[in-house]
């Protein structure tokens, strides 16, 4: 038995015989660490346990809290503020241990990342590095690397000046310092239903409230609910991902963001375009961007090197345009500055015109390997899974039947030295939703097979609840 | 004349001329860019003059109003709230130009910090990098680089276990971390009067209260100052800087530090010890940090390679014992991970011992260049300009006489293509303070020697006042 269901068993004990009342606050993670002697991740376990099963509930700010059985807890489905990072820091511990198949990754598989090419001017310039005066290192970053990005924005029609763009320390960071430039604490901001944990996580530490919008089950985006939202909120800023969309993999269409632009710009309203994976594409021609329709500088485009070209080049930028000083003073006062060295390799790649070379491949094999995967689970995925798969990136997403739960698939294939990503990592109305994301960027080996196999296994098992 | 200046005659004339009149609040600096078609620096620069000349003042949060001429600004001179970011944004924009003698940088030479050992060792690693199948990189860090500073923690005495020990990007990440992970908004913490301006701008951002102990001539640090605002304000954390202290260059000695510890202990206070210069001493023995005395776990104390490898490895770390998880769970949040090739590479460089062989003859180089300079400036330093040397760090402070104004010397070397750091910048009350911070760590050659002779002769002529 787990540590963190010994707990469960006692703090139900104690709320079922009364010691703890309905509206009682629980003792805090840390007091309960105190109290229990158990590790902070058991105490959160448990906690979250005790949650799904309603027993207890989450107050922003304010901690935990024995539920009425008697009365559903009051909560508004779209308004919300959540306690997310606890959940997500949980999974992210647990997923990093070494030698664990990392179908839980939002990151490609870093053998597909490594370009010899990369390693090679990175080595020359650390080399060269003690020969040139350095010039310090600040924001906004490197000016061949600005002028090399917006060399790439130019070729896809959206006319950028290097000093529109501030450099980062990845894409998080950029999409950090976007929602803090354009917010003020209490502000609303617009979701997709489902996005990438670090938004919710964004939000929460700057204190906004959070509105989502559903998915539209064949655009993936849903202009009617869209502009609903728009109309009954005073929305501020929308994040959204409309590219190879993490985690549902969609892509949206042309006309749709164009249409998607028209209002931002008729309802006055921020888009931070969170586009980490604009470069997976798998057909001809490069999905458009809604910052290709920004006339008005509504949209702050925020791209990324890391998932194109791994960890070490976790690098940046965010195309702020008008608010590129403010974001810069933001930057100051946070990360400060990127690598320099960093950055000048990124430049001499970019240079010398390799990064399209080893995109081209990149795209090639994710495509590829996706196939496979594709094939392998239609033919042995439990008939009642959905597997949803779209033309881009290397994300599947397999909806789940109501017989099984995402959250103990999660935790069962962990026990087996897998990781998966359940839904509710992205989604703060966790009780609807019951979805897995798969990283199928890993090549097929014995290895991953065997992981596949155990996939579909824990898939086809009826669910033994764990308690 | 300057455009700022141009933009300064223009709002004095209309606060003369009664358009804004006392309590009114000014067009907020967005505005004022927009009506007056200035850059931002440049109507920042109008505004801090019209600040400084006693015309107007800030309100947190709030905006520039002008002030009444009749009624001294209300201001109570140890607790403050104040707007430092607008004016370290500004002095470093001023300060990154490519050609300019950095006097004013943080930071030592570049060329004193280039290392061929280390370069060999990041080319080796870079190639290395698509052998091994990566682990992912998540916070605390790179588990061998953390053993390596535990050891080194180890051998001056602090019993450090690798996992108290979270890996950060650089000094200022560390440092911000771990006051986000003591604080609360409202919080009261204790600053010293002249400190890393990273730190008002921290207190700022996280919206607590900020109490400054003013310097003790001799010591550097005044005990029964500290003991006073221990028992007059409800502090939660004292964030110091006691080895080579930025700006002023002292460092207290141990029988202090061990007295400070039991104040701390006595008023259940905790303590971020900045200490990113502690390599950087030229006694035999390395000076003590306070984390030495620390049995209750009271110290979170913070170190960085950048100040002695250089802005490549800007990688710090935090001490951080029982807070580790809650600042791991924040870096989640905001940076994320630390470049995990920059990691590896400095791994391997301590493990080889080379670093001890770097920081011996780092030390031997500052220690020389700093001698030159002190002899200079002894020899040709106007006799009214008080210079104030220590035993270790690169940092010299002149204080200025009343007839010379630090922020119009900084302003005038500026024009000249040299940044100097004017004591405004450390230092929240800046009506009382008038010195400069130098760099000394630039060998002597033609260039720097023309530098200081400039410095030298702005600071003997008589101040001509702008206006």
């Amino acid at each position: 038995m787990y540590k963190s269901e010994q707990l469960v068993i006692r703090l139900k004990y104690l709320i079922e015989q009364g010691t703890w009342r309905a509206g009682d606050k629980l003792p805090s993670l840390r007091q309960q660490t105190q109290y229990s002697g158990f590790s902070l991740i058991t105490v959160l376990n448990a906690y979250q346990e005790l949650q799904a099963q309603g027993l207890i509930y989450a107050k922003h700010k304010s901690g935990y809290f024995v539920a009425d059985p008697a009365v559903p807890e009051a909560s508004n489905e779209t308004q919300q503020k959540i306690e997310i990072n606890s959940i997500v820091f949980n999974y992210l511990q647990a997923t990093r241990a070494e030698h664990i198949v990392a179908f839980g990754s939002a990151f490609p598989d870093s053998q597909l990342l490594y370009d010899g090419k990369l390693i090679q001017l990175l080595a020359q310039r650390a080399r060269l590095q003690h020969r040139d005066q350095q010039t310090p290192n600040l924001p906004p970053g490197h000016l061949e690397l600005r002028k090399l990005i917006a060399q790439r924005y130019a070729m896809q029609g959206i006319a950028t000046d290097p000093d529109d763009l501030v450099i980062t320390s990845g894409g998080l960071d950029a999409l950090n310092l976007a929602l803090q430039a354009l917010t003020h604490r209490g502000d609303y901001i617009l979701l997709q239903q489902h996005s990438f944990y670090g938004a919710w996580q964004a939000a929460e530490r700057l204190g906004l409230h959070v509105i989502t919008l559903p998915e539209h089950a064949e655009l993936g985006f849903d202009l009617l609910a869209f502009e609903q939202a728009l109309q009954n909120y005073p929305v501020k800023v929308c994040w959204f991902m409309l590219n190879s969309q993490n985690p549902m993999g969609y892509t949206v269409n042309a006309t749709l963001k164009q249409q998607i632009y028209q209002r931002l710009d008729q309802y006055q309203v921020y888009l931070i375009e969170d586009d980490v994976y604009e470069e997976l594409y798998f057909t001809d021609k490069k999905p458009i961007a809604i910052k290709y329709f920004d006339q008005q500088q509504r949209v702050l485009h925020c791209g990324s090197f890391s998932k194109t070209l791994g960890a070490s080049f976790r690098v940046g930028w965010v195309h702020a345009g008008r608010f590129s000083e403010q974001i810069q003073h933001l930057q100051l006062m946070s990360t400060l500055s990127v690598n320099p060295l960093i950055q000048e390799t990124l430049a001499a790649y970019l240079a010398h015109r390799y990064y399209e070379k080893h995109l081209k491949q990149l795209r090639h094999q994710l495509q590829t390997i996706k196939q496979q995967y594709i094939h392998y689970l239609q033919q042995h995925l439990a008939s009642d899974c959905q597997l949803i798969h779209h033309a881009s990136g290397y994300f599947l997403w397999i909806i789940l039947p109501s017989r099984l739960c995402c959250n103990q698939i999660y935790h069962h294939l962990l026990s087996q030295h897998i990781s998966i990503a359940p839904s509710t990592l992205f989604n703060a109305q966790q009780q609807q939703d019951n979805a897995l994301r798969l990283n199928c960027s890993f090549a097929f080996n014995s290895r991953i097979l065997q992981a596949l196999k155990q996939l579909i296994d824990a898939l086809q098992a009826p669910t033994q609840r764990i308690l």
